[in-house]
């Protein structure tokens, strides 16, 4: 399965991948996904907001009765220069666990389902799980319809010129309604299981997330001739902040980054007139998030007036908590023994979205750098069999009882 | 001349100049020259690099003796919402100091030129002062044919789609020879003559400055996941330096701005695996201004080795300092009589290139507000009726002799 998927979308410099939602690259990323399900014999179905289905034990959704079918996958879409796991390893292991079920002769007593959600990243329109949100109705349609990406080209015009019908994008409650357990497998964003010694770990919690924009203006000027006295340079005001938003989260234990900026004019010898920061931030809970965000915000605006540069902070998105339900996190606990870590992770997933409307867990395998969305991210192929057979469990644990 | 001058690429949302060299306005401010120079019976000739001339007691420059013909002008382009002063305030200045000299009936002995030097902000191919580098040879054509715009548009292209021959490009000393004093007046660009209550003063001196490229390499990686001890931030290093500039620059009383910065992939949850950051530095002499970069450097280096973040420093430009010809300032100094104030800047200038070939001077007019480069840079009517004023009796002095 990898051999056929690794060359694609795949950055001959960078050594990293560029899938972006409804590209060529995620056009042969889901030509990639349907020939999977139709060599094994899976039922093939596509869903009114571009997700792919394979089903196992049922011809469509219709076939499912409510609350019965067990459902795992994840997406095959990437940052710019993402490594191969994020997302693919989620697919290519929920095949992989089908066939070790297949072997294992074990016979199911429920559908499940293999998904690959569309748009997962957001690398392209700048709002990520378009494909989840959409069937859970967290995203309008009319607020899907108005997404753009950089070259001014919008959600429904790509998604016309890969061959979808951008006017049946919408909720999917009737399809939901099906899923009684959707486990996704991800690849860890971060080194706790390499710190633990385990290859395989169960989530615990979505941290809640934010995104803000920080404008500092202040006043376009020569940089040769204004004197320092003179001079209002919001870049001052921007750097002071990039270095508080570190200081503030690393003495709460949350995380604090200024990764985007944009500047006016960009010039060498021009002081800006306007500099954009935008701030990721994130901590295990909405408090300690809260307070670390003011603490930025204030230590932005007291700089600022030493800098007669005006500071404003504008929320761009947010996303609550999500703790994955206990009773399905226990079962999946007792179904894979041991002891095995629970941890809490500071990146969004489909899961999260799917979390307020079906039961949904998630599995972890472990990545020895901790690095994600770079081509340096990783999995030993031990680890990803390992991942793999914990996923067979779970489902043979679920669908099989 | 004001009224017909005033409206070309004129931005209507900044209220700002965009008159890059070859476009659409800088064809039209070329043809306002032109008009300007016929409407007085002054003869127009363009050179071999589009700078445009206009003579009073002469066909062409080679009607004129070496050394004898006195010339003052400056240029008409301007940066990215530029002010209406910079450059264009020294032509107008110019034809209305001939206008003025004839009320007077003043009797001239020698030749006197208008001269509009092309594309000298270096807005659009990124070097400054391009029309006068070419003439006094400090500029070979092959660098010249190689200067591309944002576009990917050539110089040579360019030139010919504005209708200028790119192959006749070159040093012009047989021209250059003839000028015996070229005084540029030019709208101040900081406070001195502001805060010293004079509405004209002499130029000194043009400091030395150069830009400088940093590179911060770092670690792409999740800003959602990635704990703050396995981070390598090249953002924190960027601002850390940023800061320190300013800190080095006050302390030695020199100038150091970050303008201009590019970072990659830039994306709101992605740590960035690069940013690059441009300093402009200047300082009133090459001792101070090696010492402030050094320690910018330094500083930069330090905290790159704390943030795990690797630090290049490459300069891309630097241009030594200007001191103006002593004698023809003092000359100036006695025409224009009583305390004129002299002093120093930190911009580049024309002036400041042909400095090393022909006897040179400046005049700078006050800017009240300081601002430059931006549609805040101003002069008052009757400072620019006293430059005017000025200019003509510099010329009168230097050409009725």
């Amino acid at each position: 399965m990898w051999r056929d998927l690794r060359p694609i979308g795949r950055d001959a410099d960078s050594g990293g991948y560029r899938r972006f939602a409804w590209s060529g690259a995620d056009t042969d990323c889901r030509a990639w996904f349907q020939a999977q399900a139709t060599s094994r014999g899976l039922a093939y179905e596509l869903d009114r907001n571009g997700n792919q289905w394979a089903w196992l034990g049922a011809r469509d959704h219709r076939d499912v009765a409510p609350g019965e079918a067990v459902v795992t996958g994840s997406h095959l879409d990437s940052v710019p220069d993402g490594g191969a796991f994020d997302g693919p390893l989620g697919v290519v292991s929920a095949f992989a666990a089908l066939d070790e079920l297949r072997r294992r002769g074990v016979e199911f007593a429920k559908p499940v389902a293999v998904v690959n959600f569309g748009d997962e990243e957001g690398a392209r329109f700048g709002l990520a799980c378009v494909g989840s949100r959409l069937a859970a109705g967290q995203l309008t349609v009319e607020a899907a319809h108005r997404l753009r990406d950089g070259d001014g080209t919008s959600l429904p015009r790509a998604m016309e010129r890969a061959g979808y019908d951008p006017e049946a994008i919408g909720p999917d409650p009737e399809r939901l309604a099906r899923v009684g357990a959707f486990v996704e497998l991800h690849v860890e964003q971060g080194r706790a299981l390499d710190l633990s010694g385990d290859p395989v770990g169960i989530a615990s919690a979505i941290w809640p997330h934010g995104r803000w924009r920080f404008d500092f203006r202040g006043e376009a000027n020569h940089a040769g001739t204004t004197r320092i006295e003179d001079r209002r340079d919001p870049m001052l005001t921007y750097a002071n902040t990039v270095l508080a938003a570190r200081k503030k989260a690393a003495l709460a234990g949350a995380l604090a980054t200024f990764g985007k900026v944009s500047v006016e004019p960009n010039g060498v010898n021009a002081i800006p007139s306007l500099v954009r920061g935008w701030l990721d931030s994130r901590a295990a809970d909405q408090a300690t998030l809260d307070t670390v965000v003011a603490e930025i915000e204030r230590a932005a605006v007291e700089r600022g007036q030493r800098d007669g540069v005006d500071v404003r902070m504008v929320r761009e998105s947010f996303t609550p908590v999500v703790e994955f339900e206990h009773a399905l996190r226990d079962e999946l606990g007792r179904i894979l023994g041991g002891a095995r870590p629970v941890l809490g992770t500071g990146a969004g997933h489909d899961a999260g979205i799917l979390s307020g409307t079906v039961p949904t867990a998630m599995l972890f395998v472990r990545n020895p750098t901790g690095v994600s969305h770079s081509p340096a991210e990783h999995a030993t192929e031990d680890d990803c069999v390992a991942g793999v057979h914990a996923l067979a469990d779970v489902l043979e644990g679920l669908a099989c009882a």
